[in-house]
């Protein structure tokens, strides 16, 4: 009855529903108070009071066929402006006119627009390890096969300019990059963003097209450190970027985001036509119009950074009072430890008996790390604290 | 920059781009208020009061995690099973439980769901013309062909079987059928679908694998006459159910709809799993959830009928009277008509000069024919009365 196209996805998908499921059942077994669960990417706040209050106006002061009928395909042109002035605000510049941002039910629609524009059968997609492995499955959906950039520790996470060089071939047309990162929590420095940059030029040259470098970024808000998240064509003129609300305002249900074609980017006019079309026929048709309107409205709200920066700050020092070495989460909401035995699998399954539920560095193509989400109650991580302690004695004695 | 597997959609969209650009153009020329543009698929009505009174519940009573965070990628365990108790309920039967039901944003992503799912490259996808042509689209993304089973004008536009059980080849896996229909006006009779049921069960049995058919199902509230819109299984076992609230709530920007699979289907179970994940992994990952939580509440609601009941009416009387040949409406929002001319092309640009907006059959694979969509208002369609005449006196004296 499953296509054998399907297989792959439906194969690959069995891992993570186990782990939702063990996590059901500790929590049946031990009450949900009892489980700590590191291992869920849901923002653990409520959505700024502006989006309630931005619902309230929608719902009762705005024309209700414009509200709930079809918007363009690209969404309507009130937020696209409205999204345009605020990008060219924060990068500092001239990048976008309204027909530059189209609006999409998400990063993860997005970069399936973005995908379908680009790849033919056979082409590549470049990712940096560790990845979030769903870009391997958006880009199969569209014949391209990924190429993983393997992970340098020595570059504490940084992506390596040096190995994409090695490894570009001439089927790559696009570097995916996720800065804030998931799963290192780290905001990537600007030096090694900038040497990126440069191999994709010298690539662009050698191989006579055009590179796209897809900046995912659904966390570039979501920053505790004084890092600096670059605009991406401050390194790399070819860049289309995938954004999210989901993180910034806390509404990831709510499916609503954009993709940006910044006027640096080659044939970004082109490109900005066929990605409506893209959003079109993949069925999405246009972003969900009352989330439009309430992100046209929220341009300017945030989550609320300190509890974050709190988590951050606690569940490090649990971490790394129990003995293991994590790398101090600087964005996204993600911290990135070492597992004490080589294979992070048998370490993930060890934490479960605790009641820890961590993710595997090897679920990001990452072995030996390990992955613990802080976008949950302090109060969790704080009483986390013993289990962990007793985590570490296991290994640190 | 566009990929090969990209261009056929780009190359196939600048018609329809077109006729938006060209009602726009005499829009500006002669004023909206007189130009009659039957070309638009958006619900001419405002959703009913309990969206509104939804949203506000939506917005003010329920826990702003649960309503924004993310759900399970199927939806909302709540807002499947009272899915399900309905559609069981109007069938009849015990079809459906939560999990055979499957949120998505809107029809068009279900019908890309299950195309994922169903087809490998070369596989082919029948459909009857006149036909909505994303369909063609949306079968491609997933590397399958389409297959057209001409319309029988003799049949009065039913679905041709023994014309489908001619032209039926191993490589097709599945049918679309779209009742009530778009662009034809017309609730398939049911003897008509039996007969295609009798011919799907002898080709699966002939060619040894399952054929689904695909109900796209979202006009199904929207019936003007006593004619009856059979539940799929009724006549063919293996049917999965694309639907969506645009057309019964009169809120296509929101984006919401589910595939319904049920347990008469061949591998339902495999299938309804596949199916979730294919929503995730298009990019989609789940459908909006404010609109989730707003159709949960609204499964009873019903557009205002008597107003497309009326428009069916008085445009029947209009187009007939200027002596025209048309199909009365009996279902959808369309009013499906003859032209004088053989080329429907130049029919429809004929009418343009009486300010007419229509769309040519033949973007509908029904060359000979035009269709008139009329979602819009009652005073528009009076007004259009005199410029149908005036076009009917340049081919009928």
């Amino acid at each position: 009855m499953i296509s054998n196209a399907m297989k792959p996805f439906v194969n690959g998908s069995s891992q993570i529903r186990a782990m939702i499921e063990e996590g059901k059942r500790l929590a049946r077994i031990y009450g949900a108070e009892n489980v700590y669960d590191f291992s869920i990417g849901n923002p653990g706040l409520d959505p700024p009071q502006e989006v309630f209050d931005a619902i309230d106006y929608i719902n009762h002061e705005l024309d209700p066929h414009y509200v709930h009928s079809y918007p363009s395909n690209a969404g309507f042109e009130s937020t696209r402006k409205a999204v345009a002035d605020d990008l060219n605000e924060r990068a500092g510049g001239d990048y976008f006119d309204a027909e530059h941002i189209i609006m999409s039910c998400g990063a993860a629609y997005s970069i399936n627009m973005i995908n379908k524009c680009i790849f033919d059968p056979g082409d590549k997609l470049a990712v940096f390890a560790p990845y979030f492995v769903e870009y391997g499955n958006w880009a199969l959906n569209w014949g391209a096969e990924t190429l993983v950039v393997p992970a340098n520790e020595a570059l504490n996470f940084d992506p390596d300019a040096e190995a994409l060089r090695e490894l570009l071939v001439p089927e790559v047309r696009a570097v995916m990059l996720n800065n804030p990162n998931n799963p290192t929590g780290k905001v990537y420095s600007i030096k090694a963003l900038k040497a990126v940059g440069d191999v994709l030029r010298e690539a662009e040259e050698k191989f006579g097209h055009t590179i796209y470098l897809i900046a995912d970024e659904p966390y570039r808000e979501l920053v505790y450190t004084d890092a600096k998240v670059p605009f991406p064509c401050d390194y790399y003129e070819d860049s289309l970027i995938a954004y999210s609300w989901s993180k910034s305002l806390s509404m990831p249900g709510d499916r609503i985001g954009y993709v940006a074609v910044p006027k640096c980017a080659e044939g970004h006019e082109e490109l900005a036509e066929a990605l409506i079309i893209a959003g079109r026929v993949l069925g999405g048709t246009n972003a969900p119009t009352i989330q439009e309107l309430i992100v046209e409205r929220c341009l300017k709200c945030r989550s609320d950074l300190d509890y974050y920066k709190r988590n951050a700050r606690d569940l490090y020092e649990i971490i790394t009072g129990a003995g293991f070495e994590a790398i101090y989460p600087q964005g996204a909401f993600y911290m990135w430890f070492k597992s004490p035995v080589p294979d992070d699998k048998e370490f993930v399954n060890a934490a479960k008996e605790e009641r820890i539920l961590l993710t595997p560095g090897s679920a990001f193509d990452g072995p030996g790390w390990a992955r613990a989400s802080f976008s949950i109650s302090n109060e969790t991580i704080q009483r986390s604290r013993e289990a962990f302690e007793r985590l570490g004695k296991r290994y640190f004695g």
